[in-house]
């Protein structure tokens, strides 16, 4: 494998600074999921925990060093998941954290970060709005930007879920061959694909995107940065219309494929985890059971882990996606 | 404290015979719960696993022994998750295992039972007419027989629990100072009571039942075995009306209150853990935070876990009960 940004040894050590709440989160095979997908299924589940996403693990290292450092303040633009995470990270070493986010992110999310006693800068349009308002905070206060995906600890964050992923491998029968991503801005596939990449080469890494708001899985397909206009998708946790340069470069290098999935094939997949795993996911958190469901003859007979990555949703508009419709015809 | 039929060592050695799936389970404070309930809360999760709830911690000790002892064969009776996880164990360890339930039980518990590969028998009323069946399978067929909380595995596989909670105690701020248990047959409460009472006297053990299914909690008032003619409540998983004496003599040594809390409460406390933690949970997980409602004087300002023990339910009938409604008037 070419060097990436990220270092295993450097990840390795962040397990030492997050805090123990958001690592060793559980893994275990779904069988009741099994006979619709034709598959067998593992679930990597990052929703237990207080923010109820994965983004604790980045924004564990980010503060840690940011507290290190004496800083006192910081910024980011987030999708929702991100700025509770730091302002949960942030409130824990007195940092003052404030998030921008789009006014149409979903109210679960940006109560949530205002509950967590975070400042809410609210942005009338998208999350890339969101990211060049808080750019333009960072300088004129002169505080520190957190930019999800090209900080390097938001991807070595994520990546410490690789590394419990391989942690498993020698105990697993069968072992997984396949380990689907969510991709948004890039740290979780960049994290966890370089881990894999290094430590179990012979895992598959599959990036799963909407094809609402397919920028990246564009950009790693035709090996360089393409921007959208606009996003069309109801995960609203991945939808970005502008990849960053350097996550891309380190997509290149280690993910093996990159898929898009329908929006229907996402609410399917809310369902199912639903009906058959007793877990209400946000959208981005199903995209991985939409990608089977859309590729079944590719899954067939394999050991699939997907990585439920997010629960942070209205549930009103869960309850309009996922009803109360019998599971027939997904 | 008095001797219980447990053993503090024996507990410690029981880590080392279960499936590390169903151990160290999350737990962790879930802020968004607290407006609503006037106390700092944390849930210990005992529901991301193959099984769905914390009896595969029972059932590993039990089948472990079982496939040690050179056994074939088991047959144990269910209200339906210990009937799973004795499947998922017994299933490990090539052992023949027969459930008896209740042909009331919900689908989703019967139907995983089916599919994990155990012989299922239903009988034609409740939990405890399929315990009576059970004990005559076990008479006529020479096959061991499993009693969940009677079984000493049974109570010490779910006292693992106890231990992950006290392990805690010593890095969290502010420490928690109750532990609300669901009250079935007792396992769960025997076991956990008995680990805190021996290693966290000063933590206040409460079990919590449905007022419809109040045998166990009268039990304890009265001191002596107190049964009922019949159930009536959604929380099937605690619906008995027999409680076997000798379990009901170790809780009156390492309980501190037994509580009963009404239906409308439980689906209550399943709406605020659906709308501020994401879980979707059966209603006997919902019994701790049913009782913190009905009791927020006892609780306000103080530091409660509630060990969220089970998500088997259907679908349907969770709609139902938990519905699309705003939670205002919860």
């Amino acid at each position: 494998m070419q060097d990436t940004r990220l270092d295993t040894a450097r990840i390795r050590a962040a397990r030492r600074v997050i805090d123990p709440i958001f690592l060793d989160t559980p893994l275990y095979r779904c069988q009741a999921l099994e006979p619709d997908l034709g598959c067998t299924v593992s679930i990597k589940l990052e929703t237990a925990n207080p923010v109820r996403s994965f983004k604790g693990r980045g924004t564990e290292l980010v503060a840690s060093l940011l507290a290190e450092n004496g800083s006192r303040a910081v910024v980011c633009a987030s999708a929702g998941n991100l700025g509770q995470a730091l302002a949960w990270s942030g409130r824990g070493r007195r940092l003052d954290v404030t998030v921008v986010a789009s006014r149409f992110a979903p109210a679960a999310k940006l109560d949530r970060i205002r509950a967590l006693g975070a400042r809410l800068e609210l942005v009338d349009g998208d999350f890339d709005m969101a990211r060049e308002r808080a750019a333009a905070i960072a300088r004129y206060a002169g505080i520190r930007l957190v930019e999800d995906s090209l900080d390097i600890e938001t991807c070595e964050g994520a990546a410490t879920i690789g590394l419990e992923l391989v942690d498993t491998l020698v105990d697993t029968a069968p072992p997984f061959d396949a380990v689907l991503i969510a991709l948004g801005g890039g740290a979780m596939a960049t994290g966890v694909g370089h881990v894999l990449k290094a430590l179990a080469p012979g895992v598959e890494v599959i990036c799963v995107q909407p094809l609402g708001a397919p920028a990246m899985t564009h950009s790693w397909h035709q090996r360089r940065v393409v921007t959208t206009d606009s996003t069309d998708t109801i995960a609203d946790g991945v939808a970005g219309r502008c990849p960053i340069p350097a996550v891309l470069d380190d997509l290149l290098l280690v993910v093996d494929d990159a898929v898009l999935v329908r929006e229907t094939s996402i609410i399917a997949g809310m369902r199912l985890l639903l009906h058959h795993a007793g877990l209400v996911v946000e959208p981005s958190a199903a995209l991985g059971i939409a990608a089977i469901l859309e590729n079944r003859d590719r899954f067939a007979g394999r050991h699939v882990v997907t990585i439920v990555c997010g629960s942070n949703v209205d549930v009103d508009a869960y309850h309009r996606w996922v009803g109360a419709a019998p599971l027939h015809g997904v």
